[in-house]
């Protein structure tokens, strides 16, 4: 299978089948067995789950199934199957996290977002494959339009699980570029929220991660981050997501900001001219794209995310460097060789080359910040063009650095604690790219809101 | 045993040990050997250890008394003895919590400042004895001034150790009143950092708990806490403790304000008196004392700590609830009634709830940073008196509610996310009872230098 992906793609939905849950034309249950056919078809090759509870998801599809027929859903995910990324606790699957040492690790508790999915009705059908600990070595999984390329990382299986219809949402998480680059790869909508916007519950260790949904519609990718929120709140010590319970509705735009960051100069012709197209479209439709040149704040902004990888992967090294020094300590031949190098590098690292680093995402935030009166929003590329072609390392040869993918569009946002959303609008070489919206930080919903207008509005552009 | 404590008493000190280190007339296994007897004679009567690991703690101190002994130490606390709380991992011994829940649990990992006490040459000898996960549902430990007292809590084995001469220092945590109160029972000095000091490793659940340093010397409490830090930096995100290797220099306050909370009026008689003198003494040495009249700023200030217990147990409890609810699914009968009353009532919250309780904590944050301009510090008792009689729970009765005393005068610190220090400088009824010193975020090392000050300066008072 190669090329099969074309914009304008329909993946699966929850959102509107819930007419139907209320006329009793379908049923939560009927739902999730659709799921587990498509499931039981392709996941030999997508292979998108590190565990799945069919009879877990049949029970709960079941209460579900009962709540919408007395008319009492509990939310309106009430009966959704999801995919879980395999960072997170489940009571109900083991907690692997794609990482040998942790083989058979299984708590038995339920991280908070979880918790709150539950309360709100939702299926827990899955875990989803992680790169290794949410780092850089991949998992097993292959990407949903051609088995031949990566789906992106670290949150790989959320994405595939939503590309290839088994689930119409996951939860996955991002420190440097693990929710939006394998969402745009695979041609998902999905939601990093601002930092902090969605509980963490055991997942506190490094200060810019981040829990968000992979979807098949804004809808239901909204759904699922402000029921989760308006249940568990955010991080502890700051504010939850806000926004209204229903999608917000589409805003057009008066002006965006190009963002080129450390990624436009190498991309591929391909990829530049199918964004450009489709810049030409926003163009067309009266929003104002404004480039480098046209504001000194911009050439700052962008002068402030010049380093984004080197700033992000330092300080989440730095960070994870205790946890993975124990891992090792623990269990040598558990832990892949590439992770094993990020942590050499983090333990040559002392407080201070921590603490220089955590400066330039405060400058950069701030640069950030200046940008508000310009523009509703910062426009980019979600990824550097479509995904490459992964097929596993070669025994004898050196890794090679980043197997899922670049996460150089992607670096800026986590390090400004930014919402984004990303929308498959463009298609290259037949495989789906994204386009993200950046926005000030808690401005979620409204990011939401424009992109659905770039959805409905803009026609999608292929190269 | 009662009514031992008399002011001026000099417990176990490590910092005084190191010239006989360098000259060879004494080594760190010397005095850990020195250390196990004193635990052998009091410990079955204190109970200040959860778990113990006196080989392992001799191994530590042989490879130090050769780096010693070669000229070659790795930090000043090279060769201390030192316990860690039992909420901290360590990878030699078990991480218990104080909870049946927790019985058994041997991650084999360390804790990050454990990671970078051992980096240091410190020797880690035991577990200190820690209220359950952290709460009011006490431990074994007994007061070493008199059994028939709590040592107080959370820190309770920290507190106790370092007391009963067991270790120069040892490592608690406090997130309402658990460092600090525990000191001034057992007539410790200790610091509890700015929040975000001193890494927490994986304990990053709670947004205002901070690890910190029990000792019997201000020397070894600091070179305790800067020598971590100086290896394992703050909590992710931000700076953490900054200062000079060495102790800070005595300095004498111009100004200090008086912080009465909501503990002042429900001072026992004497507690106040023996306060009051010591004032007296801060007076007749030249520093003037303002209190709440003499400023409007000190007044608003007080009416935003006013309610700090509400704020800091609201919080923390939401924080707590998903890690507290998985404990008692998992284990119903391994978690106190006390905790599942705490868990009770944060599982009627809601976000909303959590968010107006973070709105206090910013307000009262923002009220003591207008005190600023008008005093070097806020001066407090560190305790409503002496440690109160605890036996125990009596079957058949109403639990006690604070059976390990009131963190009254702890939860402003603890909100404020501001540094502490505790001097035991006034005895009350045979007992020991704090006196703190409170200054703006990241003031530490000036805290430690008023507080060096202060011990120098003034005559303990007693009632």
């Amino acid at each position: 299978m190669t090329g099969s992906y074309t914009t304008g793609f329909r993946g699966l939905t929850f959102h509107d089948a819930l007419p139907r849950f209320r006329d009793g034309t379908d049923t939560p249950r009927a739902y999730l067995e659709r799921c587990l056919e498509t499931i039981a078809a392709r996941e030999p090759q997508v292979k998108a789950f590190a565990a799945l509870n069919p009879e877990g998801a049949r029970a709960a599809a079941d209460a579900s199934t009962a709540r919408w027929q007395a008319g009492a859903p509990l939310s309106p995910i009430d009966g959704m199957p999801m995919g879980i990324k395999d960072l997170l606790e489940t009571k109900d699957m083991p907690t692997q996290m794609g990482c040998d040492a942790y083989a058979g690790n299984f708590p038995k508790r339920d991280n908070a977002a979880v918790v709150a999915l539950r309360q709100a009705g939702a299926v827990i059908l899955g875990k989803t494959v992680t790169a290794e600990i949410g780092g850089a070595h991949p998992g097993p999984t292959t990407n949903p339009w051609n088995a031949a390329h990566t789906p992106g990382g670290s949150s790989s299986g959320s994405a595939a699980a939503v590309a290839a219809g088994f689930v119409p949402a996951a939860i996955g998480t991002q420190v440097g570029g693990s929710i939006i680059r394998p969402a745009a790869y695979c041609g998902n909508v999905a939601l990093k929220p601002t930092q902090g916007g969605i509980n963490r519950g055991e997942r506190m260790a490094t200060s810019m991660s981040t829990h968000g949904p992979h979807a098949n519609s804004l809808e239901d990718m909204w759904a699922v981050a402000i029921e989760i929120a308006a249940r568990a709140g955010g991080d502890r010590g700051g504010i939850g997501l806000q926004g209204p319970r229903a999608t917000p509705e589409a805003v057009k735009p008066q002006r965006l900001i190009l963002m080129e960051g450390e990624g436009w100069a190498g991309l591929d012709a391909a990829s530049k001219a199918a964004f450009e197209a489709l810049l030409e479209r926003l163009a067309s439709a009266g929003v104002q794209v404004l480039r480098r040149g046209d504001h000194p704040a911009i050439e700052r902004f962008e002068a402030g995310i010049a380093s984004a990888r080197a700033v992000c992967g330092g300080i989440t090294s730095w960070e994870n460097r205790w946890n993975t020094r124990n891992l090792v300590d623990n269990c040598p031949e558990g832990v892949s060789q590439r992770a094993k190098n990020v942590l050499a590098a983090a333990e040559k690292m002392l407080p201070e080359d921590y603490y220089a680093r955590l400066s330039q995402r405060d400058e950069a935030q701030g640069r950030h910040v200046r940008l508000a009166p310009l523009a509703d929003a910062v426009i980019s590329l979600s990824c550097p063009g479509p995904a490459p072609v992964w097929e596993g390392d070669v025994p004898g040869q050196p890794l090679a650095p980043r197997p899922t993918g670049d996460f150089v569009f992607n670096a800026p946002s986590s390090m400004l604690f930014a919402p984004v959303v990303t929308v498959p609008l463009l298609a290259v070489g037949g495989l789906p790219v994204g386009v993200q919206l950046m926005g000030q930080q808690h401005q979620d919903a409204r990011m939401v809101g424009l992109a659905r207008w770039l959805l409905g509005a803009l026609a999608p552009a292929t190269a």
